[in-house]
């Protein structure tokens, strides 16, 4: 998905399509709990006796991918092993364990005698998901969207298209003996349906993309359809004047290092003025030993940082050991700069001085605050949510680390015996508006 | 708002005045609860005080529009008498009665010792409203943007240009002795600036339109902002064969004409066909000595319907005291014309069998499905909310009738004592998820 083009009309094949997998939909979101979790035991099941094939379709695909000359970062995302599989059948078969998010009551009120009004989540419907190159993002959002009562159409790389197809062809099997339909799931082969799902609205009620800032921007700016998911991650940790700086190293470090490449990884440092020195001077052997590139302001420099930091800088998520780093001269500084640079994903302060700390945290607009601890908390699975259907950085809800929740809404069902709303209008009747136990 | 064109890029003095607004709401967002309520009253004491102004403003307004030939029915929503103001005064002071939606904690544990997750209901930041003819709306939306902790940058039709400008100026004069800045409401008068307003991606955080099918789906189809509200209701009232008919009857003239201008009022009646002859006999009756001009598939024409509805006519909202009438032969027919022509807004079923109601509960994906009662009652007052802020037929949350819940989102506080995820990776710490509580 390096060159992306207009956004095609859906054919009536897709569509035909689509219909049959929101048909099956409808079905599957009014089936119980326990016909789900065999659902899914039964897709783990088919996954393990189809392991050779899968295996052996990614191999064609690796073989093509390599000749190709496929960076071998990529190579490695797109590798589908034996225990990459089995720990993504393991991943299904956690899935079955998490608790339903179906059917809670989130507001039960009687309006008037014999006038039950109650709030309970459902399905969204049909999710829509675009991925890049990780063939193991078929099976884990396939078990997510089924324990949540979702279908799903999935479009993975050209470059996994024989795993991919290996993988599906297990799935639909493994329903095939279930309570779920199989057509609950689809997979889309070409890239141009893959572009006109962005044009499904009434058929597909989410779309989650997994793939590159690129991706994720062009296809918020290209469909009507809701998207979870966030293009930038730019987060930055704040290094307060009452700081313990070794404690600070120590996050700076494990929020750059302990994995680059991830969303919830800074980019930039914030130091206050009075501890720049002090900090600087046990932190750049420390970088320069973690090989982080440091880039700073022109204080920065002269106390020794690499290279200097532009205004474009402040902005880059460089997904990267690059570390851009900026002196402020007070905690307002800090806050100035974040409004400014920060994309609402993720930001932390270090001190010892806890108002500060509480004023950043109430100050600060982002999903995630925090306080003392590393930036890379923020995870669905750190957070204890048992899987992650993604991070988004969007203002309303869902945001942050996203669970099965993003998978549901919720509908209002009103039980009367005759009830009209003239009544209440004329004076006739009057609402008790009493809550009602959950 | 009747001839939509492009939409202009803002200019530097909008970006400026929002950028204000989005300043005001940062501090707005960290008052007490007691600080926004007592703005509220204060804003309330000042529109009291302004009143004579506020009517005589709306008198130029109401004196231009009745030249230029507006129609009555505009004329009427246009209209803001002394009693129209108090009664929008007392709102203002009811809105200072509802709870606190701000921090609420939704969510409590402990990842590891010392290490503490919260998930707090926070302000979205800064809404965007446009609405057409009614000044009682700014009123409305600034209370209940203030209550909540946001800014908000209104738009009124040009109708209303002066009754807004004088409203504005009270709100902001009321804000004035108080701790929230006044420069968290902002009135644009241009149209211009209206339509750059949904360019404000980045600034603005939720688009709020309060007008026609069209000006909401115009904006909806040219901003990034989410947009909270509903192009079409069209709804539906199901009469199944083992329905009350007595009581199918009182429903069906309850929702079609208890208000028809209303998203909420149905637009179509779904009678099971072998109930179709005896309702028909005493409904066509009913409906004529109510003004509803009856439309019909040629069954219900042969019975005594009036006029012969097409295609057209099902995905049609009437707005107005028409209402189109089709006989299904099952009750999966109904679901199925539902499913197909329904805008997902609130759907009812009238039956005496308990179990095809809570089917069709269950199969209807709509924000709100109804057994034995009208479809007006699909409102955030009658749900017992205290406010609106609009209804949403997203599929998405919030959904259905939307409370001051729709102006809020939540931000995750995580508070650690330099915790670093490297240790978790590694296996030197293992995560506790222990819920504490809320």
């Amino acid at each position: 998905m390096n060159t992306i083009s207009e956004v095609p009309q859906p054919t009536s094949e897709l569509i035909e399509l689509a219909k049959e997998v929101r048909s099956a939909s409808v079905h599957l979101g009014q089936t119980e709990d326990e016909q789900r979790c065999k659902a899914l035991l039964s897709m783990a099941a088919a996954l393990e006796a189809r392991s050779d094939q899968i295996v052996k379709a990614n191999q064609k695909d690796l073989a093509i991918a390599e000749k190709a000359g496929m960076a071998s970062a990529l190579i490695s995302r797109l590798r589908m092993d034996r225990s990459k599989l089995l720990s993504a059948i393991e991943g299904v078969e956690q899935v079955s364990q998490l608790s339903d998010p179906l059917g809670l009551r989130q507001l039960h009120r009687e309006l008037d005698q014999g006038l039950e009004l109650e709030r309970v989540t459902v399905p969204l419907g049909v999710i829509g998901v675009i991925f890049e190159a990780r063939p193991d993002a078929v099976i884990q959002i396939a078990s997510l969207a089924i324990r949540s009562g979702n279908g799903a159409i999935l479009k993975g790389g050209r470059e996994a298209e024989q795993t991919n197809k290996a993988i599906m062809f297990a799935l639909q099997e493994g329903l095939e003996s279930t309570d779920v339909s199989n057509k609950a799931l689809a997979l889309l082969t070409t890239r141009e349906e893959s572009l006109a799902l962005l044009r499904l609205d009434g058929l597909v009620d989410l779309i989650i993309p997994r793939g590159s800032n690129e991706l994720v921007r062009f296809i918020r700016d290209n469909t009507r359809i809701p998207v979870l998911g966030h293009a930038d991650g730019v987060c930055h940790l704040y290094i307060d004047e009452a700081a313990d700086l070794q404690k600070a190293l120590r996050i700076a470090l494990d929020s750059k290092t302990q994995y680059p490449a991830a969303c919830n990884a800074i980019e930039t440092l914030l130091i206050h003025e009075r501890v720049v020195r002090d900090f600087l001077a046990i932190a750049i052997p420390a970088f320069t030993k973690a090989n982080v590139h440091l880039l700073g302001d022109s204080t920065c420099v002269e106390l020794g940082v690499e290279g200097i930091a532009d205004d474009k800088d402040w902005a880059r998520e460089y997904l990267d050991l690059i570390l851009s780093i900026k002196v402020v001269s007070n905690f307002d500084g800090a806050l100035e700069h974040i409004r400014k640079y920060g994309s609402r994903h993720t930001e932390a302060i270090v001190t010892e001085d806890k108002q500060i700390a509480e004023r950043f945290l109430h100050a600060v607009d982002s999903s995630g605050v925090y306080h003392n601890c590393s930036t890379r908390f923020a995870d669905g699975f750190r957070y204890g949510f048992g899987a992650e259907v993604g991070i988004s950085t969007q203002t309303l809800p869902p945001r942050g680390p996203v669970g099965l929740e993003g998978l549901v809404t919720y509908r209002y069902f009103l039980r009367g015996d005759g009830h009209l709303t003239d009544e209440y209008a004329k004076g006739y009747r009057k609402f008790t508006h009493r809550s009602l136990p959950l």
